[in-house]
Protein backbone atom coordinates (compact mmCIF):
# COMPACT_ATOMS: atom_id res chain seq x y z
CA UNK A 1 0.00 0.00 0.00
CA UNK A 2 1.21 3.56 -1.09
CA UNK A 3 0.97 5.80 2.00
CA UNK A 4 2.74 8.58 3.88
CA UNK A 5 3.99 8.13 7.21
CA UNK A 6 1.35 11.19 8.40
CA UNK A 7 -1.48 8.88 7.28
CA UNK A 8 0.15 5.85 9.13
CA UNK A 9 0.22 7.37 11.96
CA UNK A 10 -3.05 8.95 12.10
CA UNK A 11 -4.33 5.44 11.64
CA UNK A 12 -2.26 4.34 14.64
CA UNK A 13 -5.13 6.32 16.74
CA UNK A 14 -6.98 2.93 16.17
CA UNK A 15 -4.39 1.14 18.35
CA UNK A 16 -6.05 2.46 21.62
CA UNK A 17 -3.30 2.94 24.42
CA UNK A 18 0.40 2.61 23.78
CA UNK A 19 3.81 2.55 25.36
CA UNK A 20 5.81 4.83 23.07
CA UNK A 21 9.51 4.58 23.04
CA UNK A 22 12.28 6.43 22.34
CA UNK A 23 16.01 5.39 23.04
CA UNK A 24 19.34 7.60 22.73
CA UNK A 25 22.73 6.08 22.92
CA UNK A 26 22.13 5.68 26.78
CA UNK A 27 18.87 6.15 27.59
CA UNK A 28 15.52 4.60 27.26
CA UNK A 29 11.98 6.68 27.88
CA UNK A 30 8.94 4.90 27.63
CA UNK A 31 5.22 6.39 28.29
CA UNK A 32 1.71 5.00 28.21
CA UNK A 33 -0.24 7.31 25.80
CA UNK A 34 -2.99 6.96 23.10
CA UNK A 35 -1.54 8.62 19.50
CA UNK A 36 -3.88 11.22 18.90
CA UNK A 37 -4.56 14.98 17.98
CA UNK A 38 -1.72 15.17 16.16
CA UNK A 39 -0.07 18.61 14.88
CA UNK A 40 2.44 19.52 12.50
CA UNK A 41 5.11 21.64 11.80
CA UNK A 42 7.34 21.85 8.68
CA UNK A 43 10.67 23.17 10.55
CA UNK A 44 14.80 23.60 9.07
CA UNK A 45 15.66 20.14 10.10
CA UNK A 46 12.40 18.66 8.53
CA UNK A 47 8.62 18.27 8.92
CA UNK A 48 7.59 16.84 12.43
CA UNK A 49 4.55 15.39 13.72
CA UNK A 50 3.36 17.07 17.49
CA UNK A 51 1.42 15.21 19.91
CA UNK A 52 0.98 17.62 23.26
CA UNK A 53 -0.41 15.65 26.08
CA UNK A 54 -0.45 17.09 29.75
CA UNK A 55 1.84 14.63 31.10
CA UNK A 56 4.15 13.95 27.57
CA UNK A 57 4.57 14.93 24.39
CA UNK A 58 6.49 13.52 21.58
CA UNK A 59 7.82 14.66 18.20
CA UNK A 60 8.60 12.89 15.49
CA UNK A 61 10.95 14.21 12.11
CA UNK A 62 8.69 12.39 9.30
CA UNK A 63 11.56 12.58 6.93
CA UNK A 64 14.27 10.67 9.04
CA UNK A 65 12.16 7.45 8.67
CA UNK A 66 12.97 5.05 6.08
CA UNK A 67 10.63 2.32 7.28
CA UNK A 68 8.30 0.70 9.52
CA UNK A 69 7.87 -2.73 10.92
CA UNK A 70 5.73 -4.86 12.82
CA UNK A 71 7.09 -6.63 15.33
CA UNK A 72 6.09 -9.51 17.65
CA UNK A 73 7.80 -10.43 20.58
CA UNK A 74 8.13 -12.43 23.96
CA UNK A 75 7.53 -9.99 26.88
CA UNK A 76 10.49 -10.45 29.33
CA UNK A 77 8.37 -10.73 32.03
CA UNK A 78 5.06 -12.77 31.90
CA UNK A 79 5.23 -14.76 28.84
CA UNK A 80 2.71 -13.20 26.54
CA UNK A 81 3.00 -11.80 23.20
CA UNK A 82 4.26 -8.36 22.21
CA UNK A 83 3.08 -6.10 19.59
CA UNK A 84 5.19 -3.30 18.53
CA UNK A 85 5.42 -0.94 15.44
CA UNK A 86 9.56 0.11 14.94
CA UNK A 87 9.75 3.30 13.19
CA UNK A 88 13.22 2.67 12.27
CA UNK A 89 15.84 5.50 10.58
CA UNK A 90 18.04 5.53 7.35
CA UNK A 91 20.62 2.92 9.84
CA UNK A 92 17.73 0.74 10.41
CA UNK A 93 17.62 1.80 14.21
CA UNK A 94 14.48 2.52 16.04
CA UNK A 95 13.63 6.01 16.20
CA UNK A 96 10.24 5.21 17.87
CA UNK A 97 8.68 2.78 19.32
CA UNK A 98 4.72 1.77 19.40
CA UNK A 99 4.32 -0.90 21.66
CA UNK A 100 0.40 -2.50 22.16
CA UNK A 101 0.07 -1.52 26.14
CA UNK A 102 -1.38 -4.08 28.50
CA UNK A 103 -3.22 -3.84 31.38
CA UNK A 104 -2.87 -6.56 33.24
CA UNK A 105 0.33 -8.30 31.98
CA UNK A 106 -0.82 -10.64 28.37
CA UNK A 107 -4.34 -8.59 28.57
CA UNK A 108 -5.37 -6.11 26.03
CA UNK A 109 -7.96 -4.14 25.62
CA UNK A 110 -10.85 -5.77 23.33
CA UNK A 111 -10.28 -5.04 19.50
CA UNK A 112 -6.24 -3.63 20.35
CA UNK A 113 -4.77 -6.50 18.76
CA UNK A 114 -7.33 -6.98 15.87
CA UNK A 115 -6.48 -2.92 15.24
CA UNK A 116 -2.63 -4.06 14.81
CA UNK A 117 -3.36 -7.08 12.63
CA UNK A 118 -5.42 -4.98 10.46
CA UNK A 119 -2.64 -2.21 9.99
CA UNK A 120 -0.19 -4.63 9.61
CA UNK A 121 -2.47 -6.45 7.10
CA UNK A 122 -3.03 -3.11 5.40
CA UNK A 123 0.55 -1.99 5.28
CA UNK A 124 2.96 -5.00 4.90
CA UNK A 125 4.92 -6.06 7.91
CA UNK A 126 7.71 -3.85 6.55
CA UNK A 127 7.15 -0.89 4.32
CA UNK A 128 8.63 2.55 2.91
CA UNK A 129 6.71 5.65 3.37
CA UNK A 130 5.60 7.13 0.23
CA UNK A 131 7.28 10.79 -0.11
CA UNK A 132 5.26 13.62 1.13
CA UNK A 133 4.23 16.25 -1.22
CA UNK A 134 3.14 18.75 1.54
CA UNK A 135 2.19 18.29 5.21
CA UNK B 1 33.42 17.34 43.87
CA UNK B 2 34.00 13.55 43.49
CA UNK B 3 30.79 11.61 42.87
CA UNK B 4 29.10 9.06 41.24
CA UNK B 5 26.78 9.59 38.25
CA UNK B 6 24.48 7.01 41.04
CA UNK B 7 24.78 9.50 43.86
CA UNK B 8 24.03 12.32 41.88
CA UNK B 9 21.09 11.05 39.89
CA UNK B 10 19.72 10.38 43.76
CA UNK B 11 20.15 13.83 44.78
CA UNK B 12 17.75 14.80 41.44
CA UNK B 13 15.39 14.16 43.90
CA UNK B 14 15.72 17.52 45.51
CA UNK B 15 14.55 18.61 42.22
CA UNK B 16 10.83 18.03 42.40
CA UNK B 17 9.17 17.75 39.24
CA UNK B 18 11.47 17.65 36.06
CA UNK B 19 10.66 17.22 32.64
CA UNK B 20 12.74 14.14 31.14
CA UNK B 21 13.41 14.19 27.74
CA UNK B 22 15.17 11.96 25.71
CA UNK B 23 15.63 12.05 21.92
CA UNK B 24 17.06 9.48 19.39
CA UNK B 25 17.68 10.45 15.56
CA UNK B 26 14.49 11.01 14.43
CA UNK B 27 12.25 11.43 17.88
CA UNK B 28 11.98 13.05 21.09
CA UNK B 29 9.96 11.85 24.08
CA UNK B 30 9.32 14.02 26.98
CA UNK B 31 7.51 13.48 30.30
CA UNK B 32 7.00 15.33 33.22
CA UNK B 33 8.02 13.39 36.13
CA UNK B 34 10.07 12.79 39.06
CA UNK B 35 13.18 11.16 39.89
CA UNK B 36 12.89 9.01 42.94
CA UNK B 37 12.70 5.15 44.27
CA UNK B 38 15.88 4.18 41.69
CA UNK B 39 16.38 0.70 41.19
CA UNK B 40 20.02 -0.68 39.62
CA UNK B 41 20.81 -3.75 37.50
CA UNK B 42 23.77 -4.96 36.18
CA UNK B 43 23.56 -5.65 32.38
CA UNK B 44 25.72 -6.94 29.55
CA UNK B 45 25.49 -3.36 28.15
CA UNK B 46 26.50 -1.91 31.81
CA UNK B 47 25.11 -0.83 34.44
CA UNK B 48 21.77 0.95 34.42
CA UNK B 49 19.41 2.63 36.96
CA UNK B 50 15.91 2.39 36.43
CA UNK B 51 12.80 4.10 37.47
CA UNK B 52 9.20 2.62 36.81
CA UNK B 53 6.29 4.76 37.33
CA UNK B 54 2.75 4.13 36.78
CA UNK B 55 2.57 6.64 33.40
CA UNK B 56 6.18 6.27 32.65
CA UNK B 57 9.80 4.65 32.72
CA UNK B 58 13.60 5.39 31.98
CA UNK B 59 16.63 2.90 32.09
CA UNK B 60 19.76 4.93 31.88
CA UNK B 61 23.26 3.61 31.27
CA UNK B 62 25.31 4.91 33.86
CA UNK B 63 28.67 3.38 32.62
CA UNK B 64 27.90 5.48 29.17
CA UNK B 65 27.10 8.74 30.39
CA UNK B 66 30.85 10.58 30.52
CA UNK B 67 30.25 14.87 31.20
CA UNK B 68 26.96 16.59 33.08
CA UNK B 69 26.04 20.03 32.56
CA UNK B 70 23.97 22.06 34.00
CA UNK B 71 22.27 24.84 31.59
CA UNK B 72 19.77 27.18 31.40
CA UNK B 73 18.03 28.69 28.64
CA UNK B 74 15.30 31.09 27.13
CA UNK B 75 11.48 29.48 27.07
CA UNK B 76 10.38 29.41 23.37
CA UNK B 77 7.02 30.30 24.74
CA UNK B 78 7.07 32.51 27.21
CA UNK B 79 10.15 34.76 27.51
CA UNK B 80 11.32 32.65 30.80
CA UNK B 81 14.58 30.91 32.18
CA UNK B 82 14.72 27.17 31.67
CA UNK B 83 16.85 24.96 34.17
CA UNK B 84 18.67 22.20 32.68
CA UNK B 85 20.56 19.42 33.32
CA UNK B 86 22.25 17.22 30.58
CA UNK B 87 23.67 14.17 30.66
CA UNK B 88 26.09 13.87 28.07
CA UNK B 89 27.55 10.30 26.40
CA UNK B 90 30.98 10.30 25.26
CA UNK B 91 30.01 12.17 21.74
CA UNK B 92 28.64 14.83 23.72
CA UNK B 93 25.35 14.08 22.73
CA UNK B 94 22.32 14.78 25.45
CA UNK B 95 21.61 11.12 26.08
CA UNK B 96 18.98 12.05 28.70
CA UNK B 97 18.11 16.33 29.75
CA UNK B 98 16.49 17.20 32.47
CA UNK B 99 14.73 20.37 32.66
CA UNK B 100 12.70 22.24 35.74
CA UNK B 101 9.39 21.68 34.87
CA UNK B 102 7.22 24.67 35.41
CA UNK B 103 3.45 25.12 36.15
CA UNK B 104 2.34 28.01 34.52
CA UNK B 105 5.06 29.37 31.75
CA UNK B 106 7.89 30.76 34.13
CA UNK B 107 6.53 29.60 37.41
CA UNK B 108 8.81 27.18 39.07
CA UNK B 109 7.55 25.56 42.89
CA UNK B 110 9.05 27.15 45.67
CA UNK B 111 12.48 26.12 46.30
CA UNK B 112 12.94 23.61 42.81
CA UNK B 113 15.39 26.66 41.21
CA UNK B 114 17.51 27.03 44.58
CA UNK B 115 17.67 23.31 44.81
CA UNK B 116 18.96 23.21 41.11
CA UNK B 117 21.62 26.35 42.04
CA UNK B 118 22.69 24.30 45.08
CA UNK B 119 23.48 21.29 42.99
CA UNK B 120 25.19 23.42 40.01
CA UNK B 121 27.56 24.63 42.81
CA UNK B 122 27.70 21.41 44.69
CA UNK B 123 29.00 19.55 41.78
CA UNK B 124 30.30 22.25 38.71
CA UNK B 125 28.69 23.90 35.89
CA UNK B 126 30.76 20.71 33.88
CA UNK B 127 31.42 17.57 35.86
CA UNK B 128 32.80 14.52 35.34
CA UNK B 129 31.31 11.27 37.22
CA UNK B 130 33.60 9.36 39.06
CA UNK B 131 34.11 5.58 38.16
CA UNK B 132 32.18 3.24 40.28
CA UNK B 133 33.21 0.40 41.44
CA UNK B 134 30.01 -1.08 42.13
CA UNK B 135 26.85 -0.46 42.09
Amino acid sequence: MTATLKEFLEACETLGLLRLIVTSSAAVLEVRGTIQNLFYAELPKGRYANLHQELYEFHLNLDKIAQVKFETGVAKRGNFTTYAIRLLDEQGESALSLFLQWGKPGEYAPGQVEAWQALKQQYGEIWQPAPMAAL
